[in-house]
């Protein structure tokens, strides 16, 4: 039983300076649950002469990595820096000297998770990443330990907030995509350059962790079917609440024997499903499993505390870990083999908003498409549209392969152009 | 590390069963997680000769429960057979000899539950305890682990599901309470005798666990404020919609310097808190945390495999802890005085719905004794009784102590009836 654990910390950003000040307040609870004293030890700065509002000893400010790394008085390398490459040589030398390292590196953990997970069981260290995923929602843990006897058969989450930031405001208060952006901006929910966010692909890098988790298998970002929130159109939000639906930016993942099937994309969610009354920066994660049926955990996906929770959870399963002397004992290695549904497989109902020439039998030439890839159609509605001489058209198709709906869409090019399309999820409500 | 790890399970009830269906065809993904087989060695039974369902070898069953208490080749004993006294026993005489415990026994735990933790403390056994409370929702684990690191200032929950249920019909479906509660009767969720359900003292039991350790001190079940769904009027379930509240059976417990207040009762939740869209039988923790924010755990409080899982789960956890030798290493001690708050310390908003006579002049005599308790009033709606010369009067407070609540309510009599009276929670929508 050590008396002191100490910390390196690399990086004091929105994150590290939540860390720095959870443990410098919670040092009375950590030492009643620990037996002993959390340090920390040493800190990674890019300015060390900079003026800090924490309230950490200058003395343990240093610009280099290096020293960090090398020092064996650390127990437990704290990587919140950011980043992939230098982040990733970071955590396989902290590993490979011994040390445990806690992350909210999601980046790192869906690119390069598998490995760093494999080589933290050969060095028999602890790699905890909590904060990778939904902030401040104890998700991974729950999927490891809280889950562990059952089978998971789908999840499907909310784990983007500033997207759901955006069509929350878009939906409650009617706002513009460009002024709901410019106030997520504002309120720092979006970073200067919001690509990866509104585009999916920080949504999809979170699902990768927990799909790779959930059916302990080697999901790759490649696996993912991303679309941003660029697919949504103007009229798409109150077209999906006409038939009792919600639009969001959802991340889905299910297995069945058939394989694997991991997307991103705008969809229309019943509002009937709780899901969709996760609003604003939240995110929220929904867990179908065969036992337990379906769970839900919703809290804060960002920000400096609840994120900073998450990593400081991580690093009294450490400490607790080292007070025992049995870190890296976790098995991390992949249970299954990766199998990823082929399109014919993967079965949804879909939303098709069609613009068509408003004209005598064009209904016919429609459905006709969908009959040819006997894709059944549930209802069809016709409306006129701004455009002089064209209509729209709503289709809601009953379950239906995605090659199938992949198919249709290829079709009615030349007939139709395609507004937008949404996958379904969830029972309508009216 | 061993090869075999042999499982006594006490009863096979709804969630015995459950349990030894999840160990049995699990088997594969438990030793992939453990490096061992996970076995059952020993069952208790009502009746050893009684036809089962399941597919265990009738040579594990036994009407006795001394025999399984004192064979030393089972490593965990797993307490499914309810109860308050023998179950306590059981527990105490596993401990003793060393064995690894798990429970879903509300009941023991809200009344035992502290001195049954210090014994398994000082015998260096696992107790845990998961599927006691909620069924399906990883509650205990998350307070435990995943937010290990914060300071939880207030947590509320619907943990009872037979209410939910209930209130979800009469609300959604205009049911009468009667015809609710006999639905709830015939799908299961309630007991012949419904009364520790519908009364509030099921609830009471699992804030009491619940309380106890995310504040980590001792809280009793004296300690909790009970009102049952008997306080429930005609019309009020309409008057809190048109508030924009929603009736719910909710446990609260909050904490802060003046100390604990716990409380089971129906309240009016606003329509816009994410509790409120909790229906059915489905269990919910809205948990606040100094510096995660707002978190919700959700899914099934109860049922067969739902609760099974919690428990496995469990047993997954006492078996890891078995193969690194490092079994009851938990500090399960309060680390705080439990003190509770006075009444005059306890602040919430109230709704009054009071039976007055329809006379001038009543109004001013009303709203004199709140201004004589100092209890400010955010609004009063008046509207006429059923009964001839008689008038409805509902009053929304302001913040005022419990104290003051009581005060009102006690001088009101002679001139008014109360016809009921609910705390508020969250900000109303309308």
């Amino acid at each position: 039983m050590k008396n002191e654990i100490s910390i390196g910390l690399l990086g004091l950003g929105t994150v590290g300076s939540g860390v720095a000040k959870i443990i410098q307040q919670h040092q009375q609870d950590l030492h009643h649950k620990l037996g002993a004293q959390v340090l920390i030890g040493k800190v990674l700065v890019r300015d060390a002469n900079k003026d800090r509002l924490s309230s950490l000893d200058p003395s343990v400010f240093t610009t280099d990595i290096e020293e960090i790394l090398n020092d064996s008085s650390l127990d437990i390398i704290v990587e919140v820096m950011g980043g992939i490459a230098g982040a990733k040589l970071a955590i396989e030398k902290a590993l490979r000297t011994g040390k445990q390292v806690v992350t909210a590196n999601k980046d790192v953990m869906a690119e390069y998770g598998h490995d760093l997970l494999k080589l933290a069981d050969a060095e028999k260290c602890d790699l905890f990443y909590e904060a990778s995923v939904a902030g401040g929602v104890p998700i991974i843990r729950t999927l490891e330990d809280g889950l562990a006897s059952d089978r998971i058969s789908s999840l499907i989450g909310i784990v983007n907030g500033t997207t759901n930031f955006i069509l929350t405001k878009m939906k409650k208060e009617n706002m513009s995509y460009e002024d709901a952006l410019a106030e997520a901006t504002e309120l720092g929910y979006a970073e200067a350059d919001p690509s990866a966010d509104v585009d999916g692909i920080d949504a999809a890098r979170k699902m990768v962790i927990l799909s790779s988790l959930a059916f302990s298998t080697e999901v790759h970002l490649d696996d993912v079917l991303v679309r941003g929130m660029k697919e949504i159109r103007d009229g798409d939000l109150e077209l999906a609440n006409k038939f009792g639906y919600t639009i969001k930016m959802v991340g889905s993942s299910t297995k069945d024997e058939d394989g694997i099937e991991v997307s991103v994309e705008p969809i229309f969610l019943a509002n009937s499903h709780l899901l969709a009354s996760v609003n604003n920066e939240f995110n929220a994660v929904y867990i179908y499993g065969d036992a337990v049926g379906e769970t839900m955990l919703y809290g804060p996906g960002a920000g400096s505390l609840p994120t900073a929770t998450s990593v400081v959870s991580d690093i009294i399963a450490a400490c607790r870990n080292l007070q025992l002397g049995v870190n890296g004992k976790r098995v991390h290695s992949a249970q299954h083999e990766r199998v990823i549904k082929p399109e014919t497989k993967c079965f949804a109902k879909y939303c098709h908003r069609l613009l068509v020439n408003d004209e005598v039998g064009v209904l016919s030439k429609m459905t006709s498409i969908y009959s040819k890839h006997e894709a059944s159609i549930q209802s069809v509605m016709q409306s006129p549209a701004k455009q002089v001489g064209k209509a729209e058209l709503v289709l809601l198709t009953h379950q239906i392969s995605r090659q199938q709906h992949l198919d249709v869409l290829s079709d009615l090019e030349g007939t139709a152009s395609v507004i937008s399309h949404y996958r379904i999820e969830g029972e309508e409500t009216v």
